[in-house]
């Protein structure tokens, strides 16, 4: 079983970073408790002419633990009220999952 | 100081995936013995009609580190003899640079 990276990725409306950012710090999303949780980050990229690119990456121990939060309690509790900051995105977030096929640590 | 991903991402043509792989797993990369190296993941992505999507995250102490990197003759070994493998990509590799501004572990 491969370990399991769960992308979205985000075009952020240039001025509007700061607040993006604020949401995702204030964000109480419980997944330190839900099996398979390994570890989240929050990525700032490469500046565009009308947008900043972010992207969300989560690591699971498997894609099943991935599935299986998507169709928990937990998943809709973290994502309750994310229509509402719409309007600091260009367009909608775009998802990419991935499995881990290689790895090397220092 | 941050913490950095480099990240490429891949188009390799489908039913190049296995050599792709193996491109991979043959490259002695030296990264371990690279100040401010932190870990690299070979990741399979979504199959498209044409391509699957492959990317490659490297993870640096910061930026700095990762640009001293590019600069040293470890970075001219790792990459020798990579334009040999062209025709398992549909086009150029795509780079993008993210700051980890955000981190949760479990």
């Amino acid at each position: 079983m491969n370990p399991f990276i769960a992308m979205n990725r985000f075009h952020v409306r240039r001025g509007s970073e700061a607040d993006f950012e604020a949401v995702w710090q204030s964000r109480d999303s419980h997944l330190r408790d839900v099996p398979g949780f390994v570890s989240f980050q929050l990525l700032r990229g490469p500046e565009h002419n009308d947008f900043t690119l972010y992207a969300s990456h989560t690591r699971w121990a498997s894609r099943a633990d991935f599935e299986a939060w998507t169709r928990s309690e937990a998943f809709r509790q973290a994502h309750r009220g994310a229509g509402g900051n719409r309007d600091l995105y260009l367009d909608a977030p775009h998802f990419e999952g991935f499995e881990v096929t290689q790895e090397l640590t220092a």
